[in-house]
């Protein structure tokens, strides 16, 4: 029941570590179609694949242009292709259009990201259940396997509370998601991702589940330090963010949070525009009548995310730390991965936020394609089980390792 | 030779204190029209007016509507209004088109800011020579009045200068402007004139006249802390400003700078937004499609400036610190004034910064009613006897002080 041949929908920095990825693998993936409202973006990736040697064998790798929230024009891409598998790492705004061409046609669906609304900041939890859950029982009927959030975080998070659970813990007290990214890109300020995206994750409330319960705190409101692997004492703040919405309602765990690191400087950044209105969605007028969203405008002064990557130096550490009882003692372990911008550069042309993100995104692909994860349903990664996909991806470049009692040590290597 | 009637063009904080003042002596000035794009603006100020009851006698007072870009539009108004006198506090875009206009029709023409061209930050000193001096000759020829800059800093600035080389010292060696608002509005952040001309005095070079030569800085380069008389230690940063532009031509003094207060909130959010782009006056394309000016957004998501008065409190201090010798002694003095937000809002509804520059413009309109200002051509402010100023502004509500080696005192009061 092998699925081949793909298309990649999205030619930011994720979509271009995944479109490498895939091509490293094509022996196993068959075609990679690459589709965005931007084709010569596409292109790009693919003239990065081939600087870089990384199509595995001759084969099929093509761009085209698409508006990915036309619901039809993907069904026509879809079926004219003949793939079976689209992989979306376009804007979060496209996930509803760009699943409904796939339950439509059939084909597996797979992300690394919630859906929002572009009119919406910060919705009601879990926010699965306003847009990519009411399609699982169409998922079910038509058996299209539609993997959500298989990124890193989500994803590869997501994998590690269901490790734990399954094999190192009897019952599960906290999961908190750590994100620490300690690298540099010598700018005065950027965003790593799209700033309108990026900003729109703090700007609202941040709603995280305690006790069972939802929730809900100001951004920058609750802070810890840390002392990491690799990174040493880092400063994190709590955030809202896509895998607690899914953990809380699939894992049996009282507290799952999740911790973004910010140096002082962004957060000085963040705050005067927050505070002066230059982060809102909202359009206002300018004296001469023109009606403007004020954080596009911000966008539109700020470097473009994927200029960042050839400068940029240092290391991620993503993880989980994890509490809770095994034999009936108190336990904690910190499962954690460590990446290094300037080696992703060197492989694959983009820097290791993307990198993190992008590498899940393939391996889960592979795990569709050799039926592993190729589930027949819509699913989130902690649904699934999570020693294949930790196991393809430090074969892939994203190895994990665990903090314990014990030491710290390497897992799947 | 006594100027009756005068126009006012300008809708803002310094027009609404200028129209006040005025209107508490309509018996020696006249009627007074107010003009602006915006014409409910102007029946604004009207309103205020009346309800201050500062309508000294009964008299024309009377809103319109104008464009004072176009030239034509005004010399059509002064003629049909029949006014003798045009008190300009537009913006500071609208200078050179309403001086053509009081050249024109012969009338009086008064500003209390340098013209600017909307596409050009901080030009090539002295500034004036790049505009209003062009017409030195036509005021000459027609014989008509144009006092520049006749505000508080330029103009009440310029005034103590000239006192001081009439009457203070024998040689000049510096004259240092301060300018501190010790003020509260109470906002996150605000500019308390409209943001664009605010910020385009911060963006670029700051020049001043050091050694008889013109020197260029960096804004915020050179800081300089003092203690103030009322409002105690304030923080200084060397800033371009009109008045070092003329009293370097026409006083024979080598060194003149300009010196504004600033605190670290305010610098702070300044740097965030300059360092992001975000105070270009330059148009950038958003992701969409749209043009946008970034430094109009600025100023959309802003406070309006006039809406900052309510609320204001504490107090400004501006004034001259001069240096040189008398009877072969070194000497210093500091020539100042202390004005009170909420006290000024009490009495005309604006606060202390536009009470500061309007209050000036109304004493000067005064002089050249009476004939002591009105010298047939055009000049600045320390070209003119400073004594009748002076004087004429304690009698509307701005005292003068003087701080030197016998201690802290009035004049002419």
């Amino acid at each position: 029941m092998a699925k081949k041949n793909l298309l990649i929908i999205g030619a930011g920095g994720v979509a271009n570590v995944v479109a490498h990825k895939c091509a490293q693998h094509n022996d196993r993936l068959g075609d990679i179609h690459i589709a965005s409202r931007n084709i010569q973006r596409c292109e790009s990736i693919i003239d990065s694949i081939n600087r870089k040697q990384n199509l595995k064998q001759p084969g099929l790798l093509k761009a085209h242009a698409i508006d990915a929230l036309d619901t039809n024009a993907l069904i026509t891409l879809i079926n004219e292709l003949g793939v079976s598998m689209v992989l979306n790492l376009g804007s979060a705004f496209v996930n509803q259009s760009v699943l409904h061409a796939c339950i439509e046609t059939g084909v597996a669906y797979l992300d690394t990201a919630i859906h929002e609304d572009p009119a919406k900041v910060c919705e009601t939890p879990p926010w699965y259940a306003n847009y990519e859950w009411k399609s699982k029982q169409a998922c079910e009927a038509k058996g299209v396997t539609a993997i959500l959030g298989a990124g890193f975080d989500p994803g590869v998070v997501n994998a590690y509370a269901r490790l734990a659970a399954d094999t190192l813990f009897d019952s599960l007290e906290s999961i908190d998601i750590l994100d620490v990214n300690a690298g540099s890109h010598g700018k005065y300020f950027a965003t790593n991702f799209d700033p309108e995206i990026n900003f729109r994750e703090f700007t609202g409330q941040v709603w995280t589940w305690q006790n069972r319960e939802w929730v809900s705190n100001q951004m920058f409101e609750v802070k810890l330090t840390r002392d990491f692997p690799v990174v040493g004492e880092q400063s994190l703040y709590l955030t809202g963010h896509d895998e607690i919405h899914s953990i809380s309602q699939n894992l049996d765990v009282p507290n799952v949070r999740f911790w973004m690191g910010f140096g002082e400087h962004y957060i000085n950044v963040f705050t005067v525009l927050k505070n002066l209105g230059l982060l809102s969605e909202q359009p206002v007028p300018t004296a001469e009548g023109q009606t403007v969203v004020p954080l596009k405008v911000v966008k539109a002064v700020l470097p473009d995310p994927s200029s960042l990557a050839p400068e940029y130096t240092g290391k991620t550490c993503i993880g989980d730390l994890i509490k809770g009882t095994k034999d009936g003692e108190p336990k904690e372990v910190f499962i954690y991965n460590i990446c290094d911008h300037a080696e992703n550069y060197a492989e694959v042309e983009s820097q290791a936020i993307s990198y993190t993100a992008g590498v899940p995104a393939a391996a889960a692909a592979l795990l569709i394609a050799d039926g592993t994860w190729d589930v027949g349903r819509m699913v989130n990664v902690e649904e699934l089980p999570a020693e294949p996909f930790l196991k393809t991806l430090a074969e892939l470049g994203l190895s994990t390792r665990i903090q314990d009692a014990e030491g710290d040590r390497a897992l799947f290597a």
